[in-house]
């Protein structure tokens, strides 16, 4: 019914009268009135006048269902979302709605994490209010080893979101950063349940920087306002991600990841730069050759051997320091 | 202060007075009657005879944490025993301990469970406290991919277990089932919680069928009393693995998986033999040439090339029919 109303409200230019709402949908004005005090207290500005009756002036900034799935169009992502003010990770709770038995598509989004995880077991800086934080349930047909993929398929469809809503166009850094100007703009996650030959469930998670302040970030960050010179619509961003993020995922069946790899070394931030990485505790140096069809970074070592890398760090080498 | 007493009992071949065991235990004679009576409704067979005091007479034929323990001398591996009468899966409620930061080591044990899995989905019959049917927690660092192997290692260890146990020397069917005289005697099953390239925790899970008759197990199935003619100490078993399980595992880190996969190729039931298998719907046949060290079958097809199987299913080809 809220959502009717809000539907009904948008739609409308002027204002809507409450008798007109309570004959369209059938229930009483008492039940409009409360469904507007609903409304406001998930941050809608409604007007209302005497006579006249009501009116949307303002949508709330917010990960909310209602936002995210105004005019979004896709099939299955983003069609249920949960929302939270302050959670403390959206990965654990998507991953609990996925033992539970949750439907492929549900997002889980929050306003801020207070144990935000980025790879590795460190930690994701989310300042609330300021980035795009959320995770979506998967139910893919991958055995675990594939499943390393689907990281790349989502710093596709991501870079892609942000070329297509702002104009940047972040690289990405194997196997799951954006970064603009050589700063991280974004972090992506995928955690498995799995038998060892086949996923039960995935979870993919994004944390991007949009509005965040410079002093709010850590020393390598980088977020769109700072680029841009002006604030963005966290909401409509996150759209612009479940629909791109949806075409290429929903493509596998079809195509498997190959297009979504080709894409990948479109925007790659590593292919061609020196890169260095640990191996078991010895440090190696070369040139990131190429991505492989399993998903691993092809590195020439400048011993003249050509491994590759399937998990773990690299840092880019940069005219005198590291990224 | 159970433990204890139980102990004592164990330790002592006639009787132990009441008042020995409350002055050696510091405990009032009403606490020693009291740890007697919750032994009893654990199944243990205490006798009490007045002025001779208790003896231990016969011990249950249960999975309960103090059977698993004695005399189990492993470091890690049954240190922490979960045991119920009846539950949907050991399985799920290892993965549940590991959720909630269980540390590595912990076993779930069931006399019988109600939504035993296989593979693929498939169920396991786990008729009550006829097999052995447990889970148990580990915190491997280790990739996905890496961990497929932990699967192969478990049968070996299993397979090494069930020999030193009985004699019999059961052979493992790529890549998890355990397989005497061509029937089914055990299956494995490795669960994980992952990132794509680290490993979070993974949960390997035993199904074996001990004392099961013949008319309660499959038409593949097979137990160990069917073979043997005689009833088998499950418990003793379950020691068994723990201790070749724990050896192995704690291996790993100095030699990784290259001696337990050599010895899953000594006592494999699929290498050497024909094999059938399908791929995306397509029917393919040749014969198992062995085992890749990243835990993939190797097969030579009938058409002369070679394909590594990572996952699924084989059937192993007999005279005129299939196993």
């Amino acid at each position: 019914m809220r959502v009717k109303i809000l539907q009904y409200l948008r739609e409308t230019d002027g204002f809507v009268s409450g008798e007109d709402l309570s004959r369209t949908l059938g229930v009483s004005r008492a039940a409009v009135w409360k469904c507007m005090e609903d409304l406001r207290l998930e941050g809608y500005k409604v007007e209302a006048v005497s006579h006249h009756g009501y009116k949307l002036v303002a949508v709330p900034d917010k990960l909310i269902a209602t936002e995210v799935q105004h005019g979004l169009g896709t099939r299955k992502f983003g069609c249920h979302v949960h929302f939270f003010d302050e959670i403390p990770s959206t990965m654990d709770e998507a991953f609990r709605l996925g033992m539970n038995g949750a439907p492929e598509g549900i997002i889980v989004t929050a306003e801020s994490q207070t144990k935000g995880r980025g790879r590795l077991g460190r930690s994701w800086v989310s300042p609330k209010s300021k980035g795009l934080y959320f995770s979506m349930l998967l139910r893919p047909a991958l055995s675990s080893s594939e499943a390393a993929r689907l990281t790349l398929l989502s710093a596709v469809a991501l870079s892609e979101a942000v070329e297509s809503f702002s104009g940047l166009r972040p690289l990405i850094k194997w196997p799951n950063d954006l970064l603009l100007n050589g700063r991280k703009l974004a972090g992506i996650l995928t955690d498995l349940r799995a038998e060892v030959d086949r996923v039960d469930f995935a979870v993919v998670g994004v944390g991007l920087n949009v509005n965040t302040l410079s002093k709010e970030l850590p020393p390598e960050g980088v977020s769109l306002k700072e680029v841009l010179g002006q604030a963005c619509d966290r909401v409509g961003l996150l759209r612009e991600f479940l629909r791109a993020f949806e075409k290429r995922y929903l493509n596998l069946k079809k195509q498997g990841f190959a297009p979504s790899l080709e894409e990948w070394r479109r925007r790659s931030a590593t292919i061609g730069r020196r890169v260095q990485f640990e191996e078991r505790g010895c440090k190696r140096e070369g040139v990131a050759m190429g991505l492989a069809d399993d998903g691993g970074l092809l590195v020439q070592l400048d011993s003249g051997e050509t491994v590759k890398r399937m998990a773990g760090d690299i840092l880019l080498e940069m005219k005198g320091k590291n990224a």
